[in-house]
This record gives C-alpha cells, structure tokens and sequence, in this order.
C-alpha cells in the first residue's frame, strides 16, 4: 500500500509519460484523450462490442441532450442528479423554451423511445448498449479516468416481461463482467449496494469494485435492477398472448473508464503502466541492437521477425535512430508487455531476448518457432497479472470486529441490517459502505456497532 | 429524377422501414440511431479508421465542450458559427463563470493543444482524427442524416512546417476520399468554393458533392487548407533547425453521416435502401424454402451453407417462422446485398437460387463453390453500384449557356471569376454555386452573367 498523496504523483505521471491523456485542456476535469491512450481505450471498446453483442444486444446511439421535461419525471432520478448536470438554455441567440441536460446516464433519454418500440411480448426482452460520452459537473477534485466531467461510458439498457426474466439478464451481466475483468486482468468483489446508496430510480444496485494500491476503492461497474420502477414513469407497457398489458421489467449495466483507470493503478510501477496483453495496442516491440558493420544485416532479420510475429500478435518494430536504452524507457513507459531485442550476439546463437514488462523477467528464446513461444509468454503474463492483482485484493480484505480496528483495504464488518447502523459505520470511520457480498458468506457474530448478534456482513472501504 | 416532395416522403419511408434511425426523439433533429444503422456507420466506421491509421494519422477524442474564450479567438469562425450552437451556461444549480460551446467542429478545442504538442519540426507534421458527434443549433428543416442537430462527424487535423506540406496533404486527403467514395458507391465532384462562401478561418475550401436522385446536390466531404490562418490566432509554432520559430500550416477534412444519406438517397428504390456490399452489415441473407416433411433436410442444409459462408462474407440465416415472402420484404427493405433461397427443387439439383438487391437479378448458382461465387456476385454489385450511380451524375451535369436554361441537377456555366458574377449566378437562379472545378477542365466561352469572355467555369446546383 502506497499514500495516497504519494500514489497520486505517481498515477498523474504514469498517465502523462505513457501519453495517455492530457489534462491541461481549458475546462477542469474535461482531458483529451491522446493517441495511445485512445488506441487502448478502442481495444477495450471492442472487448465490450464483442461480448454485448454476442449476447443479443443491439447497440444504439441516443443523443447526447435530453429535454428537461423528460428528464424530470422520475422523482428520485432527478433528484439524485440535477445538482449534477450541465444545461443547454441557449440556442445561437436565442434562449430555448425547454433546457436540455447534457446526458449524465440516459434513461431518461432511452425510455421515451422504449414506449414507442415495445408494443407486445415478442418484442422482448429488447437489449440496447451504448458506447458514449456522459457528463458529470463534477466539483470535487477531479483525476484523470477516475474523476471526470466527460466520461468514455459503456451502458447497456434492458427490457423483460417480468421481475424473474430481468433477475436473468443481472446474472448475464455479472457473467459479462467477469470475462471483461479477466481480460483487463482486474480482480474484483461484488457488492449490493445499501438501500439508502443506490442508484437513483432503482430497485437494487450490484457494484463491481476493484481495490487499488492507494488501499481506496474504485467502483467500476454497476449493474441495476430497476423492476417497473421506471417503466410505469415513463409508461413502458407490452400486450402478453392474452391481450393483458403488463409494465416490463429493466436493468442497466454501465462501466466507465474507470476500468483503465484501475488498470494504471493496479499494474503500474515505477517505470510506467503495465498492460494486460489482451488489451495492449502493442503486445511486443522489436528493439534491434546495432553493432557497427552488421546493422544491415540485424535490421533484415528484424524486418523478418516483424512480419512472422505480425501473423500472432499487435507488434512494432522500432528501428528509430535511438540508443536502446532510449527506446527500453519509452516502451515501458507505456507497458508494452513484451520487449524483444535481437542483436549481434542473439544472431549468432539464432535466438533473441525477450524480456517481460510486468516482472522484468529477461529470457534467451530460440529463434525458431517464435511467435507460438512469444503467444505463450504474453498468455502466462495475461494470467500473472490477474494472479498478482487477485493477491493485493486478498491480502488487504480483511475482518474486522471493532470499528476502531478498520484498516486501508477492505473491511468486513458484522452488521445487523439496519439503516442506522449502517451508517455508523461510515460516519464514524470516514470509510464508504460498499454493501453486502453478492455471493454469500458464512458469518456469525456481532453488529460491529449495536452489538446484536448477526449472521449478515457488510464491506466497507475508502473509496475514490 | 424525382420531384422533391415526392423524394422526401420515399426517403423518409426507406430510412424508417430499414430501421435506420428513429426521428420521434422528442428533440427535433436529433435521432437515435437504431441497431441497423448503427451497425452500417460502424463498418463506415472502420473504414475511415484503416484509411487514417494507414495514412499515420493518430486517432484522439477531445471534451464536447469548448470554453467561450478559446471558441471565439479567430474572428471569422466565431462569426460564422456563433448563431449556429448550443450554450451550456449552468452546471447544477451554479451559473457557469464561462460558457460553452457544443462544438460545432472541433478547431477551436484542438489548436490551444496542438499549441503544447508541437515544439519542434521533428513533431511535424502532426496528424489526428476522431469520430465524435458534433452539433449545430439548426432552425432550417431537419432531414434524417442530411441535416440535423447531433451529427456523427468525421474530422481530421494536421499541422505541417510549410504551405506546400499542407497542399500535400489536401492531397492525400483527395486520394483517401476517393477511396472511400468508391466503398460507399458514391461518385462525387470535387469543387473548389468560392471565396465568399469558403469555411469561416480558411486560406480556401474543396468540397465532395454527390448528387442525389431529387435532382438536388449533397455536400458530403470537406477540406480545407488553413495556411497558418489559425495558427497566428492560438500561437501555434514549431522551431526548425536553425533555432528560427515558424507559424505551422493546417489543414482539416470533415465528412459526416450525410454519406450514409447520400447512400439511402441514390441506391434505395421502392423496395426500400440497397447498401453498398463494403458496408452492408449483412451481405447475403440464406432463406430456406420449408416444404411439408422435408423441413429437417433443408434447415440442416441451410445451417451448412450459412457456417460455410460465414468465413467469406457476413452472413444470415434467416430461420425464423415465417413465411418466405415477409422475410424477402424484410431483408429487402434493410437493402441486404444478396439473398440466397435454399428450397426442395435447389436441393434437388445440388443449387441455390440467388437474388441480387440492386437489380433484381435472379440466377441458379451450383452449390459446390458457392462462397466464391457469391464473393464475385458481391464485388460485381459494387461495381454496378458505382457505373449506375455514376451515369446519374454524369446525365444530370450540364452545361448551360443562358441562366434561364438551368437545369434540374448540375450546371456548369462560363464565369469571369468576379465576385458579383458568381452571386448573381446564386441570386438569380435561387441554386448555390458550388464552385470551380478542382480538376481543370477545358472552356473557351463568355460569362453567363456578365458576358466578357473567360476561360474559367463555375459550377451550380440546388444543394441540401
């Protein structure tokens, strides 16, 4: 576990000496996404496209404004938000007759149309997801992919017949979830969220919540049971085979960029961002060495060795007019996993040295056969992470039975399901109450605030 | 050619039966993008990404909003835009200290950038895109895709060391353009605009027109070359190696989802759109013909088909319960490429029938090597996409002595090059002057308006 003042330094020159985005753009909390970062984020985009799609969502594109009248007619949901927004009220010149909020999340914006598309049960379940930019105006301090005003947002929205058909679609997420944290190679908990901190207009609230070296907590997913909550606002009915109407049933699933936020946080080191194979624009670079006289024959065989690896792998080779150690820095500054350098004494055995990001790990492998050897590598290294990641998660959990006892990392807590209790426990230890586990645990003991005995535990950290 | 009102109410018909778009967003001009036409732009999407990736250019997303004071810097392009966007002037309950802009394009939220990115010459020429929604404040009547509120944009920006690295660029932008148009099956005319009519902050402006079956024109791709225009305003210079500091050289090129408008407009007929076989997200759809008692045999056949297939093209199978005639309907009206009938006699004879979208062509193609035989079927309807389309142009570009004598379509027209001449052309003939021809064409003739002798044309049409 890292200070927080000092994990902060660190996390903002991580992000700035890998190029992944630029925070000096004229309005707070508002960064440019630069090429790199922007090429990782597109990989992650993909991972998303992929799994949603091959569940049976169709992705869409709502607008970014939403007219205030609709805006406003989920009680809670506005409430909740309106403290939060940015609002258009002026067109050219002139003043517009209804405000428009640039869309914090977009029920409010999906459901409306929801109303005109679903007319009878062979409509459902009807899915939709988004890959969008939402916005936040946001006055704490903000940090980069972690705290925004504009955020690179993944949200799917569902539809179902009934209550249990909805429950369905929530397990479907969670099994969504965990391929895409495997891929990201973050290792994660899932709460349910306290009744008195869900999402606004929602039933139940699920939180994937990942913990960083900092020993704070980044919240990445969360996955929504809204019921007919919002169908009956917004008027959201389908006929069945009898000819009965019936409200349906809806969940959302929303991840952010958060999700490469934690990968800087959890992977990184001194020397840069670590990336997870899966999702690194350049899984392994090339870096020649040159000896005078034999440089025309290193870079030939460099050249070939790109074109074989380029069959299995997102590869470069950077024959730049650099010393290698310049070129060393600058590709672990932005994680590359996997550096391959070949030199004159490499040519000589017909091998090359390969030496992983994550570890350091430096190894002599034979020329032949190199792309299976170096897909095996960058594989080992995919499940290291995960594996090492999961052991910081582990190892800062950790039961507590006296408020006073609350470490950094996670604490599991005794509790005895009341509200007030509850919140005891944040107010008196600064912590955030993360909820209860998804999964269920076995406990028996005591309310860590009245004392009653409790089979039920809550988690609670600090969290970003 | 059809009469406008007639061509709106067809248009306006496909894109809804396609499912395309839906404009009942209770913001006028601002549609949601369904799942079938999203999944269109995204293979437009992609296409515009392999071009710029392949021509160095770096992929980067800025905020959606710009600060009033970098927006209104240059004094041409504030004046041009100002009456044209939407201001966020609230955050939560707070009045903002300074407004933003819903950026119209994006020069005035990437140049202060390009101002800390660039130092050097060795950091030239800098070269991005993205592919952000872009809005303007539009009072006119709205047209799905052709003219509306929140539009999918396709921007690039490069800066270079010199005028003439600029006018390479234009260049390169000319052949990535024609490289695309041919994917969309989309012939076009490039003009150069006239000086009083170029982007507000350019040295000067070329546009990409395509003309549509209304007989009307449709500006579909833009680019322009900023001389350093832009950067005297935002200061953005680099050092060349002498230690001399210099003023970079920008340029941009812009398109937008008018192309997805453009394709609708020109290929779709009364059945609904035809998508060019590049961009269809569903090339060939395979229909089984179930007859009584040999259903089993001809699904199982189907299902073969469709998994052979499937590693050539993008490929459905259609086995839905119903009957073969709503499904032709259907995937008619989503301007499926090519549809493949698989019935008892096709099985018969060791055959499919196969039914081409564009022409209505229908053959008896042999089962055994029908995944390249129906790559050659789709390759050959692209290139009938384009002959056709290309002949509407070419038949509907006319020259024209006297202004009475314009046409429905283009006009080309004798032009002294004076500024009130080429009004009066606009003026008199209620069409917009697109401007001289970027390719030089040969004219010995008089000016239409004033009549001195020229050398020079100009061209017109009525214009979206």
């Amino acid at each position: 576990m890292r200070k927080e003042e000092e994990f902060s330094d660190w996390y903002n020159e991580a992000v700035e000496k890998a190029e992944l985005s630029d925070k000096r753009y004229p309005i707070k909390g508002m960064n440019v996404w630069r090429p790199y970062g922007w090429s990782i984020m597109r990989l992650i985009d993909q991972a998303m496209r992929e799994e949603f799609d091959a569940t049976g969502h169709g992705e869409v594109s709502f607008p970014v404004l939403i007219p205030e009248t609709e805006f406003a007619k989920e009680a809670e949901h506005v409430k909740g938000f309106e403290g939060d927004v940015f609002w258009v009220t002026r067109g050219g010149f002139n003043a517009l007759d209804v405000k428009l909020v640039l869309r914090p999340t977009s029920e409010t914006a999906m459901y409306p149309m929801f109303k005109l598309w679903i007319r009878s049960h062979a409509d459902l379940p009807l899915k939709v997801y988004q890959i969008v930019p939402v916005f936040r105006y946001e006055t704490k301090m903000t940090r980069t992919f972690m705290r925004v005003r504009e955020i690179h947002f993944f949200e799917s929205h569902t539809a179902h017949a009934s209550f249990e058909d909805a429950e369905q679609q929530i397990r479907e997420d969670l099994q969504i979830n965990e391929r895409l944290m495997r891929l990201l190679a973050l290792p994660y908990r899932i709460h349910r969220r306290p009744d008195w901190d869900k999402f606004p207009g929602a039933h139940y609230s699920l939180a994937c919540d990942t913990l960083l070296p900092s020993g704070r907590v980044l919240q990445v997913g969360t996955f929504h049971q809204y019921r007919d909550n919002f169908a009956k606002v917004y008027d959201v009915q389908y006929e069945d085979e009898k000819g009965e109407h019936h409200f349906v049933h809806q969940t959302t699933d929303g991840m952010s960029e958060r999700i490469l936020g934690a990968i800087v946080a959890i992977h990184g080191d001194e020397k840069g961002i670590v990336l997870p194979p899966a999702v690194a624009p350049v899984q392994a670079v090339i870096v020649p060495i040159l000896e005078k006289g034999r440089q025309e024959e290193i870079l030939q065989e460099a050249q070939k060795l790109f074109l074989e690896l380029r069959e299995r792998m997102r590869v470069k080779l950077d024959d730049r007019d650099l010393r290698p150690g310049e070129k060393f820095f600058a590709w672990e500054a932005r994680g590359v996993p996997v550096r391959v350098e070949l030199g004159p004494r490499d040519l000589a055995k017909h091998a090359v040295t390969v030496v992983r990001r994550d570890n350091g790990q430096k190894r002599e492998l034979p020329r032949d056969g190199l792309p299976d050897r170096l897909r095996s590598v960058l594989e080992l290294m995919q499940i290291d992470m995960w594996e090492r990641a999961d052991k910081l998660l582990r190892e800062n959990t950790s039961s507590v039975d006296r408020l006073e006892d609350a470490k950094d990392g996670i604490n599991r807590l005794g509790w005895c399901g009341d509200e007030a209790c509850g919140k005891a426990i944040g107010d008196r230890t600064g912590m955030n109450v993360l909820g209860t586990p998804f999964y269920p645990e076995e406990f028996d003991g005591k309310c860590v605030v009245c004392g009653k005995p409790t089979k039920q535990v809550v988690y609670a950290a600090k969290a970003y």
